[in-house]
């Protein structure tokens, strides 16, 4: 595709190769982009950054500890700045599907450096001024670096992304938690009808789940925020100043507004994804939980007329090709689908993470692909379904009005009347049409004062036993 | 971002949109845009395809029943092209993650060709002279057109690209099981030796799980042919012609090359992702065969000097950014890495496919591009494995060698003197670090050339008992 | 626990061990016994009739091939007759979590062969008059008897447990898409009331389903009927007659009932465990076909007041511990949790399909255990499912009447009056509680006829445009 | 099967039923006996443990706030310490695939004790003198006991179980990190030979992996410490006192001896398996943790003579049916199958967890099953690995004797003489067969003192710069 005079040769350790000229690369990254043709999945922006940031704080502290000379790191710096704030994106052009240990991503970024820094230096692209592996990853290897890269890229973007955005949804849920408290509905368990509770008890429901979510997925950020950087090839630290390792991370505490630590063992951090591993299993619980209150509140806005109807959604968009004026719960659909992708997601990353083999795992792109995915899309997911969904729902009349026809109604009844009893009423009532306290009316000695009493669905949203236990 | 100037308004049936002014797509096309703010996943090109080719099927259908003007059938057909051919994929904008029926880019498509094709007819973009709905999606609804284009995209992905490059692998595979013939080495079973086998029979066993795939990809592929086209809203064909369906099926056959039919249950097809799920069972089966097979070649090449080293990869990059000198199985990686996804997204089309109630399943987005991702990147990886590594591969000396030093080598003594005496032969060899063959001449009366029958590895081989049955 | 005369020294190739007097088993046993006390799972009845099955019929065809004496032949037979009727059973005492290659369940059932045969010979338990090796497992490997066992096993479960209750499902479904033709209700698409349709055609869906399901299971039967025998330790066929397999398959086919064949590649068939993984994949898809049509049900029958209430469902058994009367869609939700279940069984099954290496996949025991499982408890449930929950399915009032309020009836005015007049219809009659009728009675110039034609929900339920075509 | 003699009849809200004669439980059991006839599979012994404690513990409550005589509370407890202590485990009939909320094994539990306490009281069974309702149940419902005792049995498990055995794993790998420290060998990664490593780091490795696992594990158990009771019906509290949870939660601490406590969020409590999903995703990074490291020592135990051969383990028993005196990594095998068992439990846990509808989740029965099995299959895989394989690893002399041949030896010379140049040197020695140290004295001006301190293996094993940086 390219003429002759579009490309220059750059060398690598296995001869020469062909670039286009206007590439930053080098050779390493080109062999890569023939050798995986695979697909269009590429390392997202956060994982560029998050190896921007690494290089950069590597050449700083190869300074400090006399590994290179202040003269190359400079430049070397200001290339890596280049690449976190998303300039050199362009020439990070490797599939995903690539050498398991992401080492053509690792050497893209020290090529792309090395070429930057060299032209900063007045050097010339392949000039080899800045070397790609003596300089810019001194003191690094791709097993120690492209770790590091997942845990701090996945790290921030749960800081950026998802925290946030499950904050907003939460205080959304809170919100109408509030509005929809004096919503008193008829509860269902097994989709049948059960006792009474308000609506803005069931959106407590939601609001503790994305609290313990919350929780959750602080747990896996402070996992991702221990970095393997310092144990190079093999987890011995070869090559590398002993101190290399805590103090880049803590130039990167400084670089990512996040508190990263050295790993207090190179051999787990460089040869498994465990931490990877264990922060999906907390994004795929969130997923789940996501799915139930997405899933809810499709439900409950079914209809609007042949359906549940208690709760009236947003309309965003019409809903139908073919049948004109059709609302549906898309904000709500689009969430479940994100699920249903993290879910997968999850899956892809526990195979990854059990096809380890001695001193490296060599499913390392494809699992920071995945998990970094699983964040992004939970995150926007949740922002969107607060704002163009949770904030605009509204109560609809219909709940409050099926109350009085619950058969569950009866629950109250048993303490003071007995379980076999209250069972007769309910039946009673189902066969004959009409409501518990009409049946219970004529088949209990209870007065009408006991039965407002015991029958009082605002009674039945709180604990308590307002007959008294059966018998007690 | 747009100024005034570059916008047009649009109207649908909730009212106007600003839309880009240079954008085909309409109101309802901007409402997903604003409402599915993400992820950067978006339908692929093959889906895009499918989905002009069936608007350009019912157009031309719709003429010959009359449904529609031919002044309006033929510029729709000719702006179908148009999508057929690529040439307005900039005008398919929508996310993944939107409403779960797919229903927002039908619309687009819709859209973008009802604005193309009124531009054809001289009239404005929103002019709606050609109408979205009642003209380029007569007599279709997105519950029926979009599960159709997801099965019609995969049965032409899995024609054009993946059946070829599993061919290719085969034939890969089949010349190296007989190149690699004459090549006699220890057999593993539980990662331990065992008795003799020739590394060509060991790539045998791989084309007969090609060979299993492709016959399972081309059941899929049949599943797939059945197109829920006609069933419009709810499967009934409300608005449709009874031979609408057909009609369009052999039109498809015509455009897409492969051939389609109606389904013969309407109900099944758009209320279900069954087939789709049977398919992606088969994509999963093929992935766990290329993950076994590219396994067993990395750890054959494993070495060069503390590994298996039976087998030399070709050498396709420099594998380390630290360990100068370094070879990886990169290839063998990058197909691994495929698999661990296919299985994922097999794992999300399952969570969707049981997502479905009552009419329609509101998982079809996120279900057509993992099963059109898994398509496509089995066949990528599968093409590029062949090419850029089974076909390099070499026999290196050191499996032959060691055949001689097999402890299971007293298998085939087993049938003569008894499993037990064998045992011990094998434990004596073990223990002393001489070979079978050396304690059985001392402990057993066989002569040398019983032994050298019995032993020969290249009977081990093949079916027989040489020594004749213990007994027998 | 057993006192010194409750035990008896067996002797293996490892040395002397002891084992309980009244054991059929031996050292390799009682080793196993030993090595993995891990779980309660063990391989269920299926299996063990499958390897009875195996040993007896390889012992029938070694006589023929003269490789064993009709006189140690005739009574391993008559004990592996024992094994198969289940006689035997407390004497399989191993775990599914064992070495995976199941060679503890191969000798397991080769020591009981041999002592049960050598106790009818007049010998005592432990005399190795028949040797578990050299005469019961004589031209056999676990290697090729577990994975044939597994394959046996599943093909016979799937002809006589999950063909039958399928076939079983299918014909209640489809006697109640009769029953249910006239039932003519509201569809419902995202959840969301769309154009009517009969309930018979919804129950015509599910019966399209368990049709395709029949197909893909009996495609996986196939695949699970070409069996491994024959390849023995590694795939070569070392120590076995080239006829053996041919013969054994023949033999088995009469003693199992259905057909099963040598496979047409060794390496491939005891390497891998691919076609097990293909067959999981049909059951998955099964799991989520049942898993739709019991949530169509669930729904159907919410209720009974604040719920779509279209479908009662047989009351089985009290629905609550504390609310009296309330009844509960039990059976269906039996059935969707064994579908959770296969589902991951299937995962199981995939992870295990991985993990092969070599000539060996050494996951078969879980992989069995995974299959057979998933084989039985959908047979069970799916039969349940029909026998408690659909024939007694009863259509209520609730459906029909709610028809005539849906505004989706609109729909078959877009042909007539163009979709977004019709929308326009919709929306007012959301807006003002009436009915699309009533509006458009109101809005349109169509006569009293032409609405009773275009609105009539009996042509809804059918192709057709009872309008004509928009400007057609 | 049962003669009338052997039957008595019980009644429950929906009529009579006939039980067996020696049956503990009653009507409602025996309706669910008959209803559910799918599986072999039960609730294990620590769910039914759990039950009888939350029966016992609800029974001391209720006298202590006067909601049940302590007539009837003090056999209600006796009986429940039978549960507790596994005397009436025969008693407990019911199948997994049951009523999705678990009433019927709640109901079983109330039967049962029901049953039990008025004979005690010297009524017969199915007297109703202690109601299994109204008495037995009271201030509970299903919906807040099943979630309960499922994190009561499965937080209890995991501290008598799972804890005790990863601690016991932890300690022997450990031990071995110790032992095997002296140990020098190649490192690998990508399966090829790196930089050297000390087996003993390999260890600590794998320590590591097994003490974060505990961390997550500790984590999970917090989360299943907080309970559901309280919420009866629907998570309001109808019909119990308001002070009942939080003291049944005290008496639970006392009788389980792990402190639990009553859920912040009752809502989320009973409608969600959310904490149930998260504890499973602790225990999936559990088996991705021990899958590699089983798949590490099978992997350099393989040979004896063709493979890594750096670690012998244990022989534990005969490896093969066929090949007499193969030993095989049996125990790591049974690992490994109990590691992809739990992998596919969690996606039963995951799709169970993401079914849930408003009040509840009825897929709790299937959850329990699967939670707990991982839990116990995990701890005694633990457990057996630990004591039949790690404490018996012994290091061979192979590993050391390989180190001088691997060619990432050049690895600390690029610090010194250019990532290029020592690229060079390995190929050279690729090439000639020679070692690094022999190409090294040629291609480069280095001392032999030099060379001596730049190879020296021992110095590889550690962080630092031996030969200082390149041009440092």
């Amino acid at each position: 595709m390219l003429k002759p005079e579009d490309t220059r040769i750059e060398r690598d350790s296995m001869g020469e190769m062909q670039v286009p000229g206007s590439a930053y690369y080098g050779a390493s990254t080109q062999r890569a982009v023939l050798n995986f043709p695979i697909s269009d999945l590429r390392f997202p922006r956060e994982f560029i950054r998050a190896l921007g940031q690494i290089k950069q704080a590597a050449a700083e502290v190869n300074v400090s500890l006399a590994n290179i000379d202040s003269q190359l790191a400079t430049p070397i710096k200001q290339a890596a700045q280049e690449v976190i704030d998303g300039k050199l994106d362009d020439h990070f052009v490797l599939d995903i599907f690539q050498t398991g240990s992401g080492t053509s991503t690792n050497m893209n970024a020290n090529e792309v450096i090395a070429n930057r820094a060299s032209e900063l230096l007045g050097g010339s692209r392949g000039s080899r001024t800045v070397h790609p592996n003596d300089h810019v990853n001194f003191g690094q290897s791709s097993n120690d670096v492209i770790p590091s890269a997942i845990h701090l890229a996945a790290a921030v973007s749960i800081e950026e992304n998802l925290l946030p955005a499950l904050d907003e949804l939460r205080k959304a849920l809170s919100e109408k938690a509030q509005e929809f408290y004096p919503v008193i509905k008829t509860g269902r368990t097994h989709l049948q009808d059960a006792t009474p509770i308000r609506l803005g008890q069931e959106f407590e429901g939601y609001v503790g789940q994305i609290e313990r979510g919350l929780q959750r997925i602080r747990t896996a950020q402070n996992e991702l925020s221990e970095l393997a950087l310092g144990g190079t090839a093999v987890g011995t630290g070869i090559n590398t100043h002993p101190e290399f390792s805590a103090r880049v991370c803590q130039e990167l505490t400084k670089l990512s507004g996040i508190s990263v630590r050295e790993t207090s063992n190179h051999f787990q951090a460089q040869s498994t994804l465990d931490n990877i591993v264990a922060a999906s299993g907390a994004l795929n619980a969130l997923a789940v939980s996501l799915m139930k209150i997405a899933n809810d509140i499709r439900w409950l806005g079914s209809g609007p007329r042949a359906g549940f109807g208690e709760l009236e959604l947003p309309a965003v968009q019409p809903g139908s090709s073919i049948m004109p004026g059709k609302v549906n719960p898309v904000i709500a659909e689009s969430v479940c689908m994100v699920c249903a992708q993290v879910m997968g997601n999850h899956t892809t990353i526990t195979v990854a993470g059990q096809s380890g083999n001695f001193e490296i795992n060599v499913m390392m792109p494809v699992a920071a692909y995945n998990l970094l995915q699983s964040i992004k899309i939970l995150a926007e997911a949740a922002r969107n379904f607060s704002r163009q969904c949770i904030v605009g729902l509204k109560a609809t009349p219909k709940g409050p009005e099926m109350v009085e026809q619950g058969l569950s109604m009866c629950t109250s009844l048993a303490p003071v009347i007995g379980y076999d009893a209250a069972a007769a009423i309910s039946k009673e009532a189902h066969k004959t049409g009409r409501t518990v306290r009409e049946v219970a009316r004529e088949r209990t000695p209870l007065s009408e004062e006991d039965l407002t009493r015991i029958l009082d669905p605002v009674n039945m949203t709180r604990p308590g036993l307002d007959g008294g236990p059966a018998g007690g």
